[in-house]
């Protein structure tokens, strides 16, 4: 819940970049958004399609044990009656029978306020003298006691804390009563007791009274396939990429030369009706996963596998740029895994909002395959030639979203910085520091001026020629200066200018800036492509 | 309705090996599938990637009048009202009351039977002589004359007059009528007279009387988003990407510098909820759309810009190895167009089942900015320097669906032919003539064996070279002619065979087998990565 002080503001700039340079945008916004929905503008559906990209080449391309899958949105309902998810896949939801609003209630906090009050205990009698007769009197002693004087709640947010015990002093103060408050101690809804519930004020009205006790609501969009639109006819949109490949395993090995252990790989929208969504695009309604179920034998060291895919996928999000430091690994603790669960470990990255999970990979038994084979009357099993017996494969699943990456590499390529020219002068510039692999343009292609035929013609020759291969831009507007720096918020790596050096000196030389270092060298062209073909895989 | 004699067998051959080498597979199979849906298994996945990245690549990274855009599937329902697909994005449906099965009105056909009969008719007397005396008879003359006997009704397929024909020969038999059936005229049941419609039979039950009158059905998926699920929460799944950009067109604008004229692009799921899915993945329910907008000055020569399109679009569809010859182009009737319409051009592709739409062109006017610009209070609108006036631009939207190309390019690429080899033995072999553009691999790294250390560590030397850019295939399993067959119905463009001479002869040449030509040549390294970097684009 705490985060540090200014991670809001550095939330606020890099959602105002995001929008300013055409990364993201709010859904619908001309008609006022759609809250959990975004739209990914011209840079960010590069950098999106980036992002994808170097997975699915590295994750199925490049591996001679994984193969590729685009199974449909919209499957059959029995998938997620066998998979667990009609019956389980929900959050807790409050209702406010005033406000009509509706609370997930393991974001709804709330805290008892006491008050520490003096009060007159009776203890007993004392005999006192009075004038010379022994009167027999009650005893009172002012001692300091806890009352509770009601409740106060808050939405999980930056300051939910702090809210909670601003709440607690107004209540106090409108109260009238006397005494020093007690410390507070925030509990969720979710376990709040029957007899608490209804002493609970509402976020929306503050008045306790109208929440209900949380109840179980079912997170997967729902629609009706086909023209009736009864109960025969109900289908959701999926909620995850994973029953694809569950589902589709028997065709897969029917139809292929896969081996154990082998994986199927997935790349596609999923849609998550989520109470609250937040943090951006990190928890929004409709988003992008990248998927991939690993199955070994029932007999393989499954630690070992499970061991080698978190280190896979850690290195694999080096290789896009995110740093290290900001990365940490969360093993889930074993008492609260489900029952097939062997073990899940999250890679967790440091967001300005807290460090939150990017990627889990999760040691899934055979719970997944046995599911299916059960519902459906198709046990799925192979055969093992050594053994000649028939097992259901296990599985070892990473699952990352594709928007949660965007994410975390926005925030970590996010710079602001004093930067000092030839001449001394100090100026600030934004700067994205992305990783050559997923920077939405590549190369930057800046003739010097606009109107030298030769110049130009240089610059459009050389335009010509990369964008066969690479996402690049040509841009001759304003100073050259003007130019970097418009590049370096894209996160545009390189930049070449074409300039007098190019078409008047030998060698056909281009100045090439470099977006971190601002270092300019000169360069030709072999060396250019040279240079990309490294960096840009 | 007609189609060449063996398309259905044509088709079925397409379908079968689209399952049984991984390219398509039916959605939800191990529960009986879910009508309309389709999942891509490791090749489909990989043609259809190629197939995406190629459009995107040659419509937004090579061209600089044109960026990139993901909207998200589920937007505000103010947009759908605002497109007009909310009032008007429907079919006509039927409903059978008895049977409680539903039909598309345009897709249900149905004629009425006549036959022609002897009637005698009265025409006027006759005065004969009888016994001498003058009779006045009626004067009766046998002529024929057609009378309705029925009606029949068939579902719309590649037999439809037959059926109709044969239903008509059936009643003819049933109602015991002499006399000449006449000829049988077909018309959809949305042309069935009010007084027509009871006296067509439903081809659920083959009895007349249960059919109701078409009314329009919705194809929009509808949702609910949040936690209520009344009127207040409805939402659809897209059943176009296209709106994505005139809602964005604004933030665009306003984030990028893009300058008229200039395009927005989109690549992404949409979903329609036909009556009747059909043609395998011609007419599904979810389905994957490449379109784009390119607006245009309100001054523009929109017809010039509109066949520019249409040809790009050819050019296009020719590039990725769909043959000329299959290729037509439909401009639709003035008077079938909508109001706003200024021409639309479709480019037909003739597929087993007939010439049937492959993409759209269509010159749109400002249509679609109006109506944002009215239903939303924010005009969108741009500004011209040299009029200083506010201008609506107008829109050339070409528009097609990845799976309809994909499955184009599956028929195209089929073939089944004689072979003959060294020794003069013919057999037949499967070939899937792809592009190398879109191939789902693009070399086949074949050791000529297995047990030859230095020719395997050759062979995997230049898979892990390959791979590095390329989707490529290591198969070392069975004799070589076995390994290009299976080769040539996944339709590799080449097969590069690590042999003896690789590593014996100077010079590390493999052999390179072109898949149409079956031609083999030497190759070395240097030349095969000039060849795919040449036609792998």
């Amino acid at each position: 819940m705490s985060t540090p002080a200014d991670s809001s503001n550095l939330m606020e700039a890099i959602v105002s970049l995001a929008k300013r340079r055409g990364f993201i945008y709010p859904s619908s916004e001309i008609y006022g958004g759609l809250n959990g929905f975004f739209d990914y503008g011209p840079l960010g559906s590069e950098l999106k399609k980036n992002i994808r990209d170097c997975w699915w080449n590295d994750m199925v391309r490049r591996r001679d044990d994984v193969v590729g899958l685009e199974s449909s949105i919209i499957m059959h309902p029995k998938v997620w009656e066998a998979s667990g998810h009609v019956a389980g896949f929900s959050d807790p939801l409050v209702d406010c029978k005033v406000s009509k609003n509706r609370y997930r209630a393991d974001q709804l906090w709330f805290a008892e306020v006491k008050v520490m009050v003096a009060v007159s205990l009776l203890q007993g009698t004392v005999t006192e003298k009075v004038d010379g007769q022994p009167v027999v009197k009650p005893m009172n002693a002012i001692e300091p006691q806890d009352q509770t004087i009601g409740y106060v709640s808050a939405l999980e947010n930056e300051r939910t804390y702090e809210e909670l015990l601003e709440g607690a002093k107004a209540l106090k103060r409108k109260k009238q009563i006397q005494g020093e408050l007690m410390e507070i101690r925030p509990r969720e809804f979710t376990e709040a007791t029957e007899a608490e519930i209804p002493l609970i004020p509402s976020p929306a009205t503050g008045e306790p009274g109208s929440l209900t006790a949380p109840r179980a609501f079912n997170m997967m969009f729902q629609t009706n396939v086909g023209a009736m639109t009864d109960a025969s006819s109900v289908a959701y949109l999926r909620p995850e990429t994973a029953q694809g490949m569950f589902v589709d395993f028997k065709n897969v090995i029917d139809t292929t030369r896969v081996k154990l252990p082998f994986g199927i790989a997935q790349i596609g929208k999923s849609f998550r009706n989520e109470i609250t969504p937040r943090n951006f695009i990190f928890r929004s309604r409709e988003f992008e996963q990248m998927e991939m179920e690993y199955f070994i034998h029932e007999d393989a060291d499954w630690s070992k596998c499970h061991q080698e895919w978190i280190e896979w996928c850690r290195q694999w999000l080096l290789s896009i740029g995110l740093p290290e430091a900001k990365l940490s690994l969360y093993a889930h603790k074993k008492e609260k895994l489900a029952f097939y669960s062997k073990g899940t470990t999250d890679i967790m990255f440091e967001y300005p909002f807290g460090v939150q999970e990017l990627w889990g990979i999760a040691a899934r038994g055979s719970y997944d395959l046995t599911q299916h084979g059960t519902a459906s009357g198709k046990p799925q099993e192979m055969f093992d030639e050594a053994t000649k017996k028939k097992f259901v494969p296990h599985v070892i699943e990473p699952a990352v979203g594709v928007d949660r990456i965007l994410l975390a590499v926005l925030c970590a390529a996010y710079a602001v910085e004093d930067v000092t020219d030839e001449k001394g002068n100090t100026e600030q510039r934004t700067v994205l520091r992305l990783s050559p692999r997923i920077a939405p343009v590549k190369v930057a292609i800046l003739p010097l001026v606009k109107n030298k035929e030769l110049l130009v013609a240089r610059a459009k020759d050389l335009h010509t020629k990369l964008k066969r291969k690479y996402a690049v831009q040509y841009d001759d507007g304003g100073a050259i200066g003007k130019r970097y720096r418009r590049q370096d918020e894209a996160g545009t790596p390189w930049c070449v200018t074409i300039d007098f050096d190019t078409i008047e000196k030998p060698g056909d030389t281009f100045t090439l800036r470099e977006r971190d270092t601002m270092k300019q060298t000169r360069i030709t062209e072999a060396e250019l492509f040279k240079l990309l073909d490294e960096q840009v895989y």
